[in-house]
């Protein structure tokens, strides 16, 4: 069993037989339980905190306010202004003003009540419209201008020109609803000094080097006295990929108290801590040529960042620089605001910031190609962009199978024969996209490399792989085990990964931008080629017998390094293609819907989802990695939404309220893997956990359009939503009718 | 901090505050906890065992017995003679028979009395003299010749002709009872199968090496299938260096049910393990010419094994082999018969093997110098073997300090001004010994290192260093720490230790023979000085700093690996120098006694200890070495034996009825750390765990001599056998002075 095999994921048996640690299952004697105090104001001044009633409650053990953890940190080193619990200014309902550590959960919970905090209630803004019509309204001293986190104005090409010049134009709004990731497993942290000063921290985190390095900047403790593990996680989709309050507080109470500390958020807390989907108003114009060329596109773009920066620096960025694939852009021109509001703050979700671009493009081009008739497959076979090529903002695309994939999803769904055929409230829509598979720049700059990878092999013939890498749930330690096993010719069954331990494993940047297996796989695969040819030249006729000839050849353990460094792609970290990938990953999606035209009710009938991996290491978790997504598109399509009221309060922060489909609401779903044989990823292999997203949403949206002739251009497709189209359609035929 | 400083033990706050992980510390949901049956018959054919009761009772989840494990074990691979379960042959009480696995201990314990054996009971051989003239009852099938385990006999010079030669004859019988370790943590084993197959076990061992491989042979499953971790231990002194049927049975039972299964011993349990000190009676002629001079040495030895080889082999050679220093002789002969009896079997505690022929020895020498009237000082110096020089039997001696030793005594007691001069009741007395620093031969035939290091650094400066080699409380985690430090120069309270893991950690092959600080500290010095190069060559501020630098110049983790192999020192496995070293340890005692001439009670008032360990890399650690080889020393001089009835039970095996001294019998302690910065060792150490015990049982013989005239040439030093030692002087006084 090795590469291109379905190896069952290594970590299956544990989680499905209830074996497996999660931080949650980490316990020691004398630990405490912490629970924090939050913001019931949207924007607020506190004027003073008092904690002494609770100190004083039976039970409790210690109180922590922001004064003890004054320094900010943040994910992105540009936009660090997040701090553990607030000193003076709450900005959002959910934020952290202070922590109470106590012999157990209820005890602490009930010592919050206790906590007199002293606010002076702000007026807030809850939209980016009116965060930038208010500058006065301070959500984030860090903004400079107005509220903003980040604005980003690319121009390639005389956009004016083009769009001047073109034969068909699509130029609408369209907004992308915020949604959030909704994991099984809710955020939770534990720490644990030792008597030597030296700090652990177990964190359901998919980013435990940068937990590492911000636990250090904040407690003020070096790095090397700091230790940080990641268990087993129970779902992240980004959600997991900023340090969190809860990791401070922890590590803080644990070094106060001299005792371990847990902190498990609730349901509830889990939707403050978000950092999900960001809301985008988008005003985008995509304009064909006569021969339904792209001459160009204009992207304007308002995101709603909520309260803190987060990742919303790469946000403002992604939004625009990973559109300009898998078609060729004759022109383009990008202008996005980043904006600070007063809710939790958003940040990466499976597809970061190029999901609700991609929606409104798909459904743009669909809308342009209509007015020169041309079929919605044809249109993008035609502005294919190629292989090897580069993009107009200066992306270098090695291989590119979109051609093939939008083959398969076409042929697959009859596309041909039932495309506009359908007859009414029946319809047929399709999509493509690029993604990319991890990025040129590491999160914080440094010329050390990205992933790393330590193999020992024993006398025995058991490999040891030491990663880095956070598997949260994509598999790469199940990727890591083929990968040892296909260089190294042993049984992937005897590989141990011994995985995101900072103590233990060499350092891997962490789950995002879908990095992992592209990096820490070519880190692997180096590291055990030097073994191999170690075994090789060994002989023997055993496995085991190979490491034990090598070892006495050696005279010492048989253990080698990988490493995986980013070729500099051009750019900087500010400029044009912060986006930029050594290889990006290729989508195409037909979806068939029904809609009820009585009552806007409609439905995914089916989804072919065709995604080109490069190669698939493992097809199991390729297709399962389809799956996910095509699900979480369409979740967003058909029902997730943040919600707020007027006042900043989150609707319904629990699972009875904030939908996601169960079973039964999920399409039927049909996946291909597409093969295109990179040649800079592992084996030939591409990302594979995020691209299969985005086009899920604009092949519904266009879909109903085939359906029942309506544009929607704002998410959740909500009936309501539907039926609104359907009768202001149904009046403009009969306006249309009248001849009014 | 580093070699050379008092850096305190890196486990100590662990141990301490009780949150260490100790074997029986392990658990895990669903556990089941197991007991052994064993046989209340010295010897006895099983004819049958019925199960099927035990089977049945409520809460017996497995019951396991000797046919589902048949193939027999031990820890020298020429005389595996165990079997986990017997099948057909009970040894001696207190033999393993059957198994019951329930859902607790009590249970466990409840259902063995269900179960039913027919036992045919034999005749049974208690002691070497009776194995030896019995040969018709056959304790152990493995011996092919009468009940002899083995038998060692080996000649250099012609003794016989240089004893007809001497000045100075003594030649006496000597009789050192057994004892044991009395560790203060039982033997403990957990174990856990998981989906794949691949079993974990945690041990309580000392050698987790050998028992995963051992684990391998016994159940037939590759060992690249198993992984063997030895957690914190709690006293281990050579009695946790066999693999047990525990190990056996535990990890059987795992992959029978599916479940987790713990074995822990009680302390009764704990004294059948046993492989403690052999009892051995000893013919010994000590031969002196007219200057003082070693003319001859020959010795016969009666070696009382119990019922299985154990380390047996061993003990054979290290009896004769290791006595061959810190003095020249001129010839020696050296017989040995290491016998099968119907007890429990002995094995390895500390100063294994020749703290039994050092007794006889450093008394017969005084006893000799006596006749010649030369200071007991004296013929010991006058007769110091040297550095850079080879033993009568091959043995290559590097470094030497035993001079110094001696000297450091010498002044520390007054000796010149006390001995044999303190009166009626009180003496002085001293003796030498020499000791090993692990040997030159594997504990199985094999050209891979013995001890393999790797180390990897982290960019935030932790340095991390993967050790198999097992702490048992002679602090090698520790000194691995400082090594680390000493070599590349970081704070040696940021370098983890991962220990003995034979998933995470190189093999090291067991903590025996003086052997770990030794070999796994010269491969933790080759591992850190070649990453150490690297930092170098990166420069950099500050430690991190060197380390970042360093990473990004190679575009991997920095790790490294150090084997340690000793060079072949001439012999082989089972000829004249199986017990030799790369390097030897010296030790000088003076012990000061009183006796109290009318009852026979008597006290060690002192013990001065000067121990030559080379280089010592943490004089903490080696005063606790040399103190803690004192207190065992003077302990079985004092009170410890292994007892048994005629029908071979094992009297008190409990802490009630096996008395160890307290801490208000433990004598006064001076300990003085003698550096000789042996070529060999790391930074010049040499071994400092056993040598430091030897001399304690002898000087305190001969002081008992100098107080009140009598040779006491029986352990333990019992005041009834004084009182008769001095009532026969007394008689024969009388004798003398009536002229009969």
């Amino acid at each position: 069993m090795s590469i291109g095999d379905r190896f069952p994921k290594v970590d299956g048996p544990a989680k499905a037989d209830g074996s497996g640690v999660y931080a949650d299952d980490i316990s020691f004697p004398r630990i405490l339980h912490a629970k924090i105090l939050r913001s019931p104001h949207a924007n607020a001044r506190i004027r003073k905190i008092d904690v002494s009633g609770a100190s004083r409650y039976p039970g409790v053990v210690a109180t922590l306010t922001g004064d003890e953890l004054p320094v900010k940190y943040g994910v992105i080193p540009w936009t660090q202004d997040e701090q553990a619990l607030a000193t003076d200014h709450v900005r959002f309902v959910g934020d952290e003003v202070a922590c109470v550590a106590a012999l157990d959960e209820r005890t602490a919970e009930e010592a919050l009540a206790l906590i007199e905090v002293d606010y002076e209630v702000l007026p807030a803004v809850l939209t980016p419209e009116d965060a930038l019509a208010h500058p006065e309204i301070k959500v984030n001293e860090r903004a400079k201008v107005g509220n903003i986190t980040k604005h980003v104005n690319l121009q390639f090409g005389d956009v004016d020109a083009e769009v001047a010049r073109a034969t068909a134009i699509a130029s609408q709004k369209y907004r992308y609803a915020g949604s959030t990731h909704v994991p099984i497993e809710p955020h939770c942290a534990v720490a644990r000094a030792d008597a030597d000063g030296n700090l652990t921290v177990w964190s359901s985190t998919q980013i435990p080097h940068y937990v590492h390095r911000e636990l250090s900047r904040v407690l003020g403790l070096s790095a090397s006295k700091i230790r940080v593990i990641q268990p087993l996680l129970g779902g992240a989709f980004g959600g997991k990929s900023d340090p969190f309050a809860l990791e401070f507080c922890v590590a803080k109470l644990a070094l106060k108290t001299g005792r371990p500390v847990k902190i498990l958020y609730t349901r509830e807390e889990v939707f403050y801590a978000h950092r999900g989907r960001h809301p985008m108003n988008m005003d985008l114009t995509v304009a064909l040529d006569r021969d339904g060329r792209i001459a160009a596109v204009d992207n304007k773009i308002l995101i709603d960042g909520g309260a803190y920066a987060s990742f919303g620096l790469v946000t403002a960025y992604y939004a625009g620089q990973l559109l300009t694939g898998p078609y060729r852009f004759g022109t383009y021109r990008f202008d996005s605001y980043r904006m600070y509001t007063n809710k939790p703050p958003c940040g990466p979700k499976r597809g970061h910031g190029s999901v609700q671009p991609r929606f409104a493009f798909e459904v743009a081009l669909d809308e342009a190609a209509e007015k020169l008739g041309i079929d919605p497959i044809e249109v993008r076979r035609r502005n294919f962009i190629g292989e090897q090529v580069e993009t107009v903002n200066g992306q270098k695309i090695t291989s590119n199978g979109f051609l093939k994939c939008l083959e398969l999803v076409e042929q697959a769904s009859g596309w041909k024969e039932r495309h506009g055929k359908l007859g009414p409230g029946r319809g047929l829509g399709v999509a493509g996209s690029m993604y990319i598979s991890g990025t040129a720049y590491p999160v914080y700059p440094n010329e050390m490399p990205q992933s790393g990878i330590l193999v020992k092999l024993d006398r025995s013939g058991r490999v040891t792989v030491f990663s880095g890498a956070s598997d949260i749930g994509q598999g790469v330690n199940t990727l890591l085990c083929q990968i040892a096993a296909e260089e190294l010719g042993c049984d992937p069954h005897e590989v141990t990964i011994v995985a995101a331990d900072t103590d233990l494993t060499p350092v891997d940047l962490g789950a995002y931008s879908s990095r992992v297996t592209f990096m820490a796989g070519l880190a692997a695969r180096e590291a055990c080629q030097k073994l191999a040819a170690k075994l090789h030249a060994a002989g023997g006729s055993t496995f085991a017998e190979a490491c034990q000839r090598a070892e006495a050849e050696e005279g010492a353990p048989l253990a080698a390094v990988g490493g995986y460094r980013t070729q500099k792609l051009g750019g900087d970290y500010r400029g044009g293609t912060i986006g930029a990938s050594p290889a990006y990953s290729f989508t195409a999606h037909v979806a068939e819907v029904s809609v009820d035209e009585e009552t806007g009710i409609w439905k995914v009938e089916k989804i072919w989802a065709a995604h080109d991996c490069g190669k698939a290491l493992n097809p199991s978790l390729v297709e399962g990695q389809i799956e996910g997504s095509v699900y979480m598109g369409a979740a967003e399509a058909q029902m997730e939404e943040m919600v707020y009221d007027a006042k900043g309060l989150l609707f319904g922060p629990s699972l009875l309220d904030y939908r996601i489909p169960t079973s039964v609401d999920t399409p039927d779903l049909e996946s291909y893997i597409v093969e295109s044989a990179d040649p800079n990823g592992p084996y030939g292999a591409k990302e594979a956990g995020e691209g299969p997203l985005h086009p899920a949403i604009p092949a519904i949206a266009n879909a109903i359009h085939d359906a029942c002739g309506i544009r929607i251009r704002e998410l959740p497709f909500y009936p309501q939503r539907v039926l609104a189209l359907l009768r202001e359609k149904a009046s403009g035929l009969r306006r249309q009718a009248s001849g009014i």
